[in-house]
């Protein structure tokens, strides 16, 4: 793009209006949406979106594990893509913007050059990748990250529900094509997201340039007690794991708060078994998400975590274990994206910030195939994976006009 | 029965057997068993019982709360009924002991007078109490309750198991009468029953002369917090309530060492809300049981409990509530009662103690209408409400002999 022509900007209300359009798709009593994936619902959300793609130029494409790419040609159509997109799919309590904006900010990106009939150099490809979340089947960014070859497609496909419903029964289903197509050459990949914390809003800024993503890994502990009856056994002849549970709760809190203000600590998900109310509990389960930006603190959690497990087990006679779930170790991005995030910031004006995401994205898993950057807007009281997650129009029209301007920088 | 007379005694050989033969019914892997109540498997363990009974010359008869009667006449059969019995259903991870025993005990009392020839002067009645487990419905002793008229009928048909089934639809289901028949005017009850304990064990005792059942309640904390990602969310800026649990965990436990080792704490469930691993739970939920046999120390408890829930929420800006779900004040069991099992006791030679119950049974009901003991033998390890539940055929046949002459004493 020429310094001659003005330059594009997107349409808000229309983005905001198809933002709306979708949350309507399983909304949630309370506000929120479910759309956990592969299923229904999800479903509809993505037949709403293939359509306005379709209307805005775009051919649709999908995958073998479940992932829709809406490409607009380019006008030296050989050329590697340009990529952007993100999830259509949601927590069982789940907000409007998570994820989606960030594909709905791409097909706003898209259909505002359709609208001015302005057509990039390097064809352009928006992603809806398949099983963000991770919440229905347990491998959070699953679509990218078979796209990207770091999970085998068998496998994915293998994954499970809580009712035993796998991936794969849901792709034949749904008629998805059995065999991965060859990944288009990417030249670069960019995705807009609500922050999903506080800091935006705490430093009064409307976009965030996000330079990387932190570490972060999700693990489970199991503490094995002997059932017994909850009256006439005495408290000293108990092989207990609740009472392993109260030394190790604030054990982990107090270890996370000596990691300083980054350090996150989440045990989102306790059960007990068999869980009468009578009946000390013979197991106890339990998960621990653990992040930190920086690596070392990063390390000496993780070592903290076996460590306090394995101090409990001893000090309560207690047998048990942690188990490593899932890790994703921290990403750097791309510092030509970053700069093209940087550079139109600043030719829109906005005020912005450079920051670490503390959540995980699709773009981690992009990032390891193909030049990366994220565009972050602030979301209300950085409250997300909650049916109250909230983000004004204005912010998310930023942000995608912040996206348009790098797209066509990028794409140029 | 007059001295001059060789006093019968069981026959432990076939207690024994016929305690294996109950345990094959819904055994476990783990070799226990789980006969949950009104499911099929608890009715083919009271087919299994009625057989018996009916070869043992009782008449059966059944409630409209699932509880069945075996009555064998007495030769003065006008007289008021002695009673005996327990429950054959158990917990989903149960023993195959627990109110089993009592069951077969109070059986073989009556066939080892049935094979004698022998009549008592008043009739004796076995019973055979529905739900006493109250895992699958909501309310532990549940037929002994509307039976002693402490719990309507009409409420605890409309108790639900997890799966919403009612208590009603499987009392129609089964055929069991729509209305209650009047309670049989009682002379005297006893129960045998494991300890479910350590301390007859610990004591190298054979039999415990248990003179009341100690004090006990069932609570329920609700800690509402604010759902929130796991990565982006700064600590400090969640409301989590695993942070309070973290502090209400050690602090009940440490309360409940203050009042002495016969002070009872048993966190049997606890849950998260929406229970995924990457959202702090915007809900979590735990049960709280608490058992002291001195009625001020139970009562200081109850208090400590709402008092420590209250500060953790103000401590951690949380909502949430205390809830008692079900009480059961302390029982002191009948003199006479109690007396005709020291009796037998002394009679029969046996190393005993008295001792008051840990746990409730439901002896505790019918002590409300009628005098009544209990009779505890030891059980290894104490261990109950376990799949490894065990006892020495040689105690049970100890305590079924205290139980046959208790029962000739206040039956006389």
């Amino acid at each position: 793009m020429s310094e001659s022509y003005e330059l594009p900007r997107v349409n808000g209300d229309r983005l905001w209006s198809r933002l709306m359009e979708m949350a309507s798709v399983g909304a949630t009593a309370a506000g929120g949406c479910n759309r956990q994936a592969l299923g229904d619902l999800d479903m509809a959300g993505r037949a709403l979106f293939k359509g306005w793609a379709l209307a805005a130029g775009c051919e649709i494409r999908e995958d073998a594990i479940g992932n829709v790419f809406a490409r607009r040609a380019g006008s030296d159509d050989a050329l590697p893509v340009v990529m952007t997109g993100s999830h259509l799919d949601t927590q069982p309590t789940g907000g409007k913007f998570d994820g989606v904006y960030g594909v709905l900010a791409g097909l706003e990106a898209i259909e505002s050059l359709h609208d001015r009939g302005l057509r990039t150099r390097h064809p352009l490809e928006l992603c809806v990748w398949c099983n963000e979340e991770g919440s229905r089947f347990p491998h959070a960014m699953m679509g990218s990250a078979v796209w990207a070859g770091k999970l085998p497609l068998a496998a994915a496909r293998q994954l499970t529900d809580r009712d035993g419903v796998s991936v794969d029964a849901e792709l034949v289903r749904l008629g998805f094509p059995a065999e991965m197509v060859p990944r288009s050459a990417v030249k670069a990949a960019l995705e807009a997201h609500i922050e999903q914390g506080p800091i935006l809003e705490q430093h009064s800024k409307t976009i965030g340039v996000v330079t990387g993503v932190q570490h972060m890994s999700r693990h489970e502990v199991v503490l094995h007690g002997r059932e017994a009856h909850a009256g006439p056994t005495p408290m000293d002849a108990r092989k207990d794991p609740v009472r392993g549970l109260a030394d190790l709760l604030p054990a982990l809190y107090a270890m996370t708060a000596a990691h300083g203000p980054q350090a996150r600590l989440t045990i989102g998900f306790i059960e007990t078994r068999p869980g009468s109310a009578n009946t000390v509990p013979g197991l106890l389960r339990f998960t621990v998400d653990l992040r930190h930006p920086e690596a070392d603190h990063y390390a000496a959690l993780k070592v903290g975590l076996r460590s306090l497990v394995t101090d409990t087990l001893q000090t309560h006679g207690l047998e048990g274990a942690t188990r490593c779930l899932w890790e994703a170790p921290g990403v750097s991005f791309d510092r030509t994206c970053i700069s093209a995030v940087r550079d139109a910031v600043r030719t829109l004006g906005f005020e912005a910030m450079e920051m670490v995401s503390g959540a995980g994205h699709d773009s981690c898993n992009v990032s390891d195939v193909a030049p990366t950057a994220m565009i972050f807007v602030p979301c209300a009281g950085g409250l997300s994976h909650n049916e109250a997650e909230s983000a004004t129009p204005r912010d998310l029209e930023a942000g995608a006009n912040v996206l348009l301007l790098a797209l066509l920088t990028l794409a140029s």
